[in-house]
This record gives structure tokens, sequence and C-alpha cells, in this order.
């Protein structure tokens, strides 16, 4: 029987990521600088409108008689539901919402491919109908289930094959189902996949050649990298170089399991009808108080997807929100300081996010309880100590404008003593490796993450 | 600030933990084949008495008016509700059964301490009314929520603090949510751990230190060393010597991440009275056809329980399970065919079981669909091909008689080219990298797992 074995750890392909990670200013295609300008130009090639319609324009989807969800008639793409949680404690917190539930997983996919010996990823110029700008850059391949088994009846996927069909010429780099946001989605997740291939790749108009520092470059412009492509470059098994931390490996692991055990959630799908405290007009659902976030209508008109028009909900969050982690060296070693957090569309309890995570502008309302722990210390932080700071979209298929503000600040008078629950430092390396499974690190914290694997912070 | 960093990784954990595994015969405690004398001496020092009682014996525990469940009057442990189970495909396969909903999770801990330089695992001779034997050997603490939070009103579990309060004496070898069984189980999960202790650790009498060898020998008796324990065990992290593989590392996290997104499952809890096809009479509930499992109830008499006397429902298998792993050899290396397996009660879709796990009863009667893929290759292995075999009994907290006769056999005829869909090579390494983290390994192949982690059965 002829086979072959592999090796079952790459070694060399940490630096040849780290190698990548260094060629900021240009690569094989276009230069960093160069790069607004193309998706300028891609922008005019193409036509895009995006106007919000009340909910009777709405093609396709109707509020079903017996549920009140908002579902389409094709049972497919999503639903608007309602969600029923509930968190132990003395007293147990309870609530209900709106939630999208998407059953299905989508694929993720940035495509690699070594030039001159540095390895170079396949972005896309891809226009969302929730993107404030519209377009930005995303991953080679953004398809959910119902995209690439064609229930859109549109145009094929581009590049799809190099996901879905393994085959001598590509190699697997990341391949994990990572969670989306747990406050808009019921258990969604994604497939996060990077794969690289020997093969030659045609061209497309949309689609260019990037390093991964050129893409970390332009992690530091607002609203140019989109989350997908964010949440798939998080997954770059990079390596770090502590060898020590406040915690070790195991010690973390068991820190998380603790977390992960101590808090009994009850989370369940209900019909929208169910969701009391919410009102529906003719143009939303949304909070008398203006809280958390509404569900609205867009038309959208675009030339470069794979149908030309279409009407969809969107969820509109409330105001801009903040995701920051604080870090801080202890021994010369930086650490970041994460939080347990339980999140209503999780799949299990929680997951880690950064420090802060909130939208400001919820706890500015009369009767909004208190500000959430660290939020003002992030604020208050001076220029010369915020590490990192740039505004992005959130998915912008699902999402409405938006955005969040995301930081990495390192507060001049460091953090002593015990942490409130639910905190723990770790290392950039230990969160990075907790991104080769699925459900550890929460959506927004990949955001900051894919900040140091693509080398835009360093300490 | 004063602080200690840790070794991210702990180097020699691995080495003691081998180290321990050649002891076999003898170690700080009874000599492996006195352990079985000791059991029966514990078994005689306390009065157990397990019967079948109707479901009107059963003290507060009643079937609630509205659903159906089978329920206890606290609403705690756990209820008896209805699975309704979707399986994607064409055409979907569907289902409904009863099933077991228990969302707290439980702690199963073993305590280890070096004596004489090899670490020693503190195993409890502990009573379960579902075991045929009733006693069998298992972690230092096996304890649910209701357990450790008192709600039995019974004596405090013992050993528990060194679980519950980490301390500079007390250091984790391994902490980890694993699921248990998918097809009896709502998404339940119990957190399985390891702590080693430099303290005195006070001696009880149903308590004993063994070697991870004297352990690994014991599992070659039928009976012996119970789920709980095992499953704790197949997380020790123990090296395994491989550095190649059929799949790489990364490639095989690819082909699981494949299997997870492939399925669309949607399970869900339903009420009792929904499950149609299944009948209730005085004292089961039950398929008139007899296939897959009852529901039962059992009174209990026990000494050393926290608790001298109860009465709870259980589950009760059709027939004896058959839990086995093929192996074979390639370029010299020992690989495993695992199989990506839906069960209904799994947090999400699939996790890997054994290349045959199945209770071949279910495959003979009359209209029964075809025997699953390996199951005669296994059943018709020659003995002397046998490379491990023994019976093990299920949770005997929740199983009655449940019991499984678990295999590793190495066919004389290699298995070559395509293999099913859903069947993939790894090694034990690979396997046994996998049970760091919950949800890739469901329970009974974890129990074939503990087989390599103890060096029951090497290569």
């Amino acid at each position: 029987m002829t086979l072959t074995l592999h090796p079952r750890h790459d070694t060399t392909l940490a630096g040849r990521l780290s190698r990548s990670a260094t060629e900021r200013t240009a690569g094989a295609g276009p230069r960093t600088a160069e790069v607004a300008d193309w998706l300028a130009e891609r922008r005019a090639a193409h036509r895009f409108a995006v106007t919000r319609i009340p909910f009777a324009d709405l093609e396709g989807w109707a509020f079903q008689p017996d549920t009140g969800n908002l579902a389409h008639h094709s049972s497919r793409f999503f639903t608007v539901e309602g969600l029923r949680a509930e968190i132990g404690g003395e007293p147990p917190t309870r609530w209900v919402q709106p939630i999208i539930r998407q059953p299905e997983v989508g694929i993720l996919g940035i495509l690699a491919k070594e030039f001159d010996g540095v390895l170079h990823f396949l972005m896309q110029a891809k226009m969302e109908p929730g993107n404030p700008n519209l377009l930005q850059l995303s991953p080679t391949v953004q398809a959910t289930r119902s995209n690439y088994t064609n229930v859109h009846r549109g145009a094929a996927v581009k590049y799809l094959d190099y996901f879905t069909r393994p085959g001598p010429g590509r190699r697997v780099v990341a391949d994990v189902l990572q969670s989306e946001h747990g406050s808009w989605f019921f258990h969604k997740s994604n497939r996060n996949m990077i794969v690289e291939t020997d093969e030659e790749v045609p061209s497309e108009p949309d689609f260019t050649w990037l390093t991964l520092g050129q893409i970390g470059a332009l992690l530091h412009v607002d609203d140019l990298v989109n989350m997908d492509a964010r949440t798939v470059l998080s997954c770059a098994p990079v390596a770090f170089p502590e060898t020590s931390a406040r915690l070790s490996d195991s010690m973390l692991m068991s820190w998380f399991t603790g977390e992960r055990s101590r808090h009994e959630t009850r989370m369940s799908c209900v019909p929208l009808n169910y969701v009391t405290g919410w009102e529906r007009d003719e143009w939303s659902i949304h909070r008398p108080d203006g809280r958390y976030f509404k569900v609205v209508s867009v038309g959208v008109e675009a030339g470069s997807r794979e149908v030309s028009s279409w009407t969809q909900p969107l969820f509109e969050p409330a105001g801009q929100g903040v995701v920051a982690f604080i870090t801080q060296r202890f021994g010369g070693v930086p650490h970041l300081l994460v939080n347990a957090r339980v999140e209503g569309g999780f799949l299990d309890t929680v997951e880690l996010s950064a420090t802060v995570q909130c939208i400001p502008d919820n706890y500015r309302q009369p009767g909004a309880a208190g500000r959430p722990p660290f939020l003002d210390l992030v604020l208050d932080t001076a220029p010369e100590r915020v590490r990192y700071e740039a505004v992005h979209s959130e998915e912008g298929g699902r999402f409405l404008n938006a955005e969040s503000r995301y930081l990495i600040v390192e507060p001049a008078t460091p953090i002593e003593g015990a942490l409130p629950a639910g905190y723990c430092w770790l290392t950039p390396g230990q969160l990075a490796s907790l991104t080769r499974h699925g459900h550890y690190v929460n959506v927004q914290a990949r955001t900051l993450l894919s900040c140091l694997t693509t080398g835009a912070v360093t300490w």
C-alpha cells in the first residue's frame, strides 16, 4: 500500500507568516498606500445603492402569521426570531430580545500563495449593504451555504473550489469554526479558513494579492478591512515568542473551564411575538427607550454581487461600540486582560472577550445600569498610551452601520491586585493558541487579535 | 509589584505520567492483584440494595401534568424529557425519543500525588445503583452540582476542596469540559479534572492510591474501573511518540471542521408527551419493538453514599453495546479509525467516536436498518489480532446495566483505499491532543483512549 505520512506539525509555516508580516509597504500587488485608491476604483466600477425601506417593501420576506418571525419564503438565508435568556444567580438575570437565526455554516476563506518567497493573501473588494462605505477589503471567499448551494440563483462564488476541494497543490493553513456576534446571532458560526496553493491562480478585477504586513498596515485605517477578513486573519497560526505567562496554559484552561462551569445559562429561541418590551412600526422593531439595536430593512442594488438587486432585514445598533484590550507587562512579558463573557447567542455559556466590549450610549440613559468595568479607564487613557486605535465595521451583510472603536491601551498606572470575577491576564500567544479551536474567543476579540497576527501592533 | 510568571508548558509532567504508567503491579497502596479484594471488602462494609420499583413508588419524582416530563419536585437533579431530532439530508432523518436533561455541570476529579517519586491517583470504591456489580473504582470526587451545593442534604463530598479551591500546593494537570452519552443526555458535560497536590492528604476507608499503570492493568478486568474514572484518565496529558501521521494536525482539524459543517442538525427538547412511538406502563417507558432503551425506576439503599436511601429513574439499554477501534499501522505508525458521529444530545453536531459504536441487538429485529460499517469486521477479528477487550459499565448513576464490550482490534487484512464518509485515520497522540478541549471526542471513545493513556494497551 503506497501512502505518504505527513509531519504532524509544519515547522516552516510560522516563520513564513512572520516573514509576510514584515512586508508592510509593498508586495506583489498594489503598494499599501495605493490600496485605498484601488478600493475607490472598484467602488466606481460598479453601481451600488442601499436605501432604507419599510418592512412592507421587503420582497420575499414576511412576518409569519403564527410566530411573528421575520422569514424569507424560501425558508433559507436567516430568520429574525426571539431569544429568551436566563443567567442563573441570586437573583437570576432574564431578558427577551430579537435575534438572528441562521443555522447554516458559511465559509470565510482567504487564499494564500507565495510570490518571490513571500506569502500573499488574495483579498476582495466586496460590497456589503450594511457597511457605512459599502465596499471594504474582504476574504477571497465569503459565502453562506445558501450562496454556494446556489439558493440565490446568482453567479458562482469565485475561488470557492480552493476551500471545498482539497488537492495536492493546496494546503490548509487554518480551518476552524468560529462564533459570530453572540448578542445578535443565535448559535451562529462560520468556517474560518486559510488555504495555501502552489497552483496558478487566475486574476479577477475585484481581487488583489497583499502580504500579511500590508493588511496589518491597512488595519490602522478606519472601515477598510472588513470583519470577515479580520476574523480569518486572527486564526493564522503565527508564533508568539512568550514562553512564560501569569498562568501556565494548564492553569489558563482550568480558569476558563471554571468560568464556563460557574454560569448556568438557559438560552432558547422563542417566537418573535413573545418578545415583550419591543415595538414594531412600519420601519423598524425597536425599544421605546432606543437602547441596544433596531431591526430595519433595506433595498440593495449592486453590480458586483452574485445577484444584482435584493431586499433584506438588517440589525442597526444604537450607537458606536467600544472594544478594548488593556495590556500590561508582567516580568517584561506583555499580557492582555480578557473577560469570560456570557452572550445570549453563544453555543456554550461564555467566550473570551476583550477587556471592554459595550455600546457606551446604552449606559447614558436614566435608569441604565452601572458602567462596565474598565470602560472609563480605557476612555481616559492618555493618547501616548494608546497602542492601537481604529474604527471598524461589523458584518455588513447582517448589521447596518455597526461600527466599533477598537483599542489596545496600556494605562500609565498598572492594574494591581485581584481582578473582578470573570477577568484574567493572558499573553497574546495564549489568546492566539485558543483560536485554533472554536468557541473560545469571541469575534470582537478576534478583531483585536488580528492586529497582532498581522503585525499591525507590536510591543 | 511582586508576581510569579509560570512557564507556559510543564515539561516534566508527561515524563512523570509515563513513569507512573510503567508501575503496573504495585505502588504505595494495595498491589494490583489485591484491588479486586479491596473492592469486595468495601462492598461488604456497607449495606447496598437496589430494587426495581414502579413509577408510582418514586419519592419526590412525578410526571408533570402539562408536559409529561418526569421531574423531581425540587426542580434539581435531572429531568426525563423528549428530544426531537432532525438531521438534514435527502431525505432528512427525523426521530423523537426520551432524553435526560441535566443542565448543571458536575465535577469528576482525580487527586494525584507523588509517593517515592511516582505519581499516584486517589481512587474511590463507589457504589452506583445502575452498575451490575454496584461498586466500582471511581474518581476521587464525582459530584453533580446538586451534590456539592448540597441539594441532597447529605454528607459533604470528601476531597472536593482540592478541585474547587486552587492553592500553592495544588497544580492542575487537566481540567476540561467533556460531553457524556449523546444518545441519552441532552447537552450534558462534566468537568474532567486531575489535580496534583504536595499536601498531606488524609486517608479515608473507601479511598486508595494507585499508579497509572495499576489502573491500566485493572482496565483489563470487566466492570472494575467506572466510566467517570475512565473519562478523566483519558484527559491525562500523556506524551505519545508519533511525529508523523496520515494527516498533519492541520489537515485533521480541517477534516473535522468539514464534518461538523456538512451536517445540518436541529435538535430540540420537547415535552415527553410529544414522544410518539414510545409507551408508558406502570414500570417503564419503552418502545413496543423493544429497541434502544427503556426508562425505569429503582429504589436504592446505600451505607456509603451521601444519603442513605433514595429512589430515582434510570435508562436501561436494550442490550450490550460494542465499542471498538480498528487499528492499523501506516509506515510503522499506529493509527486508529475514528468516526465523526452525530448524536442527538451533542452540543455541536458531531464528535469523534470509535470505529464502531452500537448495540448489535438493535440490528437483528425484522425491519431494522443495515448493520453499521465495520461491525462485522470487528466481531470477526481473530482472537490473536484483538489488542484489547473488556466489558465496562457506562455511568451507573443514570444508566441501569448499561454495559459495552470495548475492543481494539487489528484485522489481519489491512483496510485499503477510500473510507466511507465520516471516517478518518488518526494517531493515538492526535486523539489524545483533542481531549485537551471539549466536544471533540465522545465518552465511549474516551474509554478506549484511557487504555492508551494508562498504558493498558501499547503497540
